[in-house]
């Protein structure tokens, strides 16, 4: 993901320098007009802003925490724009430890696969205080396709984000079941597959229902696991709101049910497999 | 629905013959070049084809059984074509009554409005022996904007209709969490809107979207009921084959839920209020 | 069941005479005091009281309708009491048909298996006209241990005996979940079996518990579709009075499963199976 | 419940040195035969072994970790026993502090309110070494009236522990929706929950579904909160085995809605009140 983020960056005319905690990836990024950096102290040395765009809570607190991290070597004034789909915990974390520093946190969360990234095909979904938001707007249009602005606190940008991980996560568990159904009642997968396509008219189904009628979950586009914790930090964020969410409970449910028929390796829409399983299929 | 089908086949071509139960609305049509039948009897009568389109089963019962419907006056060789949103039972038992009269059935139910009934925009689901299918195809274009297969079996039609169905509830439902996760974290509904609409880019999510934004329930263009009755009948449908299908299953609770809160004259959208509620808001 | 109530009736005093849709069956009880009848026709007549007690709805309507069933048999002013665990719709269709006739109707389905009911122990859910249930007392205390009043309408008895069946229902789905979690930390089946033993107090944990605990599924003490059966049923009589049950939901999911699985010949205690399979186990 | 506890153990003749975070509440036992301590440090100084009885895994914490606490204070070869309701990432975590320090650990959570504490009818679970198990029997006969041994790590105990805390909690909500189902059949709660009491024969149906059957939720015996938590953890416990556990799911989500519905002073029994506002009672 970062790496096309970084190209369109420069493209846009910014001025870049990246790092990746595995050397390799950030050298292949040294053609396309960025410096890399040794060293996150190094990353943030002058930076007015550093992106990050990591895998999880944990990589993020990473790169963040300890002496060697963005927290310690950012300047004060400078901004941390967190591009990682987190949790809400996480992000309010992070905004009161900037804040401590006299740093600034905005949450930039992004819809989109790597392809997306590449081409800047990207939603991003910005949360932080108005005027910072705008400040760094040009840096949202140099990597994405629109810019939806959540909200006055970081951590909103991440409810949306995860809200709308959490939509595709219903909708592939939908095309699971009735697709199970389906089989089970000697209907075409691809005829339902092209009726849905007709009748919602969006790529994501096109998508995610010819992988689930395919039986195509390999290579993962999205791991399962990474789907599991994305349903999971969506039901700790409504749960500090107290707002239950019956479906991604289910889609919990059926994400490590997955998981403990061993399909850790596979596209999240794998999942479909458990419909498949659990109707004897 | 049925006036703009009729009024299609009209434009199409073919000769049409009107009724409906009440005889004003059928009148209503007199003037769009298709002659009013006074009775069932008088619709069959010299008919190839009679077209149903009706609320549920127990509407499509009266009209086909006894000895003013359907079953006892179609011609023998004569088919009826179902286009209403019934179950596979419901369906399965009209394909033996016609049978047992020499009589052919297809099933034939649609996606969309009487708007898109207007504008031939429909998506037709077909169901039926092959032969008897491509002999009626000219009428499912004249309707239709694309007509899908599911097979020889009239009820598979009915099955993958259903799903489809099922496919929008669960998108509704997903879209009351999601808003009452949101609301309750100070994030604008519409930027949440805005933000699904261009991830998935379906018409379908701008539409239930934009009604759960607002919360615009009246009038209901696809009554709370009857979504109900819909999702019983995946249910339905699926138990016979034995596949579970644990979201409909919850969606039948939520649209429960909905009924005995009073919302019998809402549309269907409206089940995202037992979000709201249960979310304290 | 039947079998023992009568004898027990017999014992307590009671006139009895015995039919079975098998002879066998019935001339097996002839040694016990009984007379056993040829035909529903010779048990009705004379009759003050006809007692029923069958598998499902589709087996009582089975010997009710019809020429020669107990309705078109029975005289006026007798009463037919219905035992069996049917739906509250069948029991208000019942109610309405036998008061065409002028007979009386009551429902008094039961808890408890055979054993129960040849040892006197079962539990009678009584419902229907006051006066009428105090007229027949006897006989529930001569095939009981206790009797409970349900209300004024029969279908209130079966509402109460559906959810009776419900709680045993959620308490051996509880135990399937809570038995696959802990073989999968490797703690003794038997050690938490004891432990809810001691909790409860309750022989009915310490019988689901220990069929579980030892996968015992055989002989099928209540066969799954048996159990299938009555969690549809509790779900279409809440569902008249517009009440959602998501327990009951998730186990009609999970029975539903487990006859996908092949479970059919199996305990209903067995949906614990579905549990393990889930796990990975 | 610590109180009982200790008066227990000091009746049984051992000599136990009590300490509160709330002094007043240590003082109170000081009539008992029992020595009141200042500081942790102090309760630990010469002790075999520390018995930890607290509201949460944060309120544990609290008292193990820093320089004034457990781990610090306590002698090499000593054994702290932690009787909390604690989850198995913490009980685990205590195990490998403890025994860096070259200390003991054993879980024995136990079932029962604080007049069981008080009476000496707790159930205890153990959890921890065989041989360490076996040296503080005494202790845990002290206390309860059954130990259940439920395997050599710590965690183990926890894991049971929170598996019968979810048998408890199904029940409760079993019952929730049998009463609502039943309330709007207008059968007498009390008949249904007499039935209930005669059919499990358990003092914990007795007591739980009094308290609803009544709507008596205050005092609360056991606050909804901690009953949140604990299906919180059995969750989180089931995940680490890759353990599906969908009832627990549903209560979670139940318990999380009582909560946005103002119940958090309220008994965990109170949930029953989700089923009858989502029936529209």
């Amino acid at each position: 993901m970062g790496a096309g983020m970084a190209r369109n960056l420069v493209r846009a005319g910014h001025r870049v320098v990246g790092y990746n905690r595995t050397r390799d990836k950030a050298e292949a990024l040294a053609g396309d007009g960025l410096r890399v950096a040794g060293s996150i102290r190094d990353v943030c040395r002058d930076a007015q802003a550093v992106i990050t765009m990591l895998a999880d809570d944990a990589a993020l607190e990473q790169v963040v925490s300890g002496d060697g991290g963005i927290a310690a070597n950012l300047s004060e004034g400078a901004t941390h724009i967190s591009c990682s789909t987190i949790g809400t915990a996480m992000a309010r974390r992070l905004s009161a430890e900037h804040a401590d520093r006299g740093q600034h946190f905005l949450s930039a969360p992004v819809f989109g696969r790597p392809e997306a990234a590449e081409s800047r095909k990207l939603l991003v979904v910005a949360g932080g205080a108005a005027d910072l938001v705008e400040r760094f707007r040009p840096l949202f249009d140099a990597i994405g396709r629109q810019t939806f602005v959540a909200g006055a606190e970081p951590w909103q940008a991440n409810a949306l984000k995860l809200c709308g991980n959490f939509m595709i996560a219903t909708m592939i568990e939908a095309f699971g079941e009735a697709f199970a159904h389906l089989r089970k009642s000697n209907v075409d997968p691809h005829v339902f597959l092209d009726a849905m396509v007709a009748l919602f008219g969006s790529p994501v189904y096109a998508n995610y229902g010819g992988m689930i009628a395919d039986r195509r979950f390999e290579p993962a586009g999205f791991a399962l696991p990474l789907g599991l914790k994305d349903v999971r930090l969506v039901l700790a964020a409504a749960e500090e709101r107290a707002v239950p969410m019956p479906m991604a409970s289910l889609l919990r449910d059926r994400l490590l049910t997955a998981i403990a028929l061993g399909q850790e390796h596979l596209d999240w829409s794998s999942v479909a497999r458990v419909s498949e399983q659990n109707a004897g299929l």
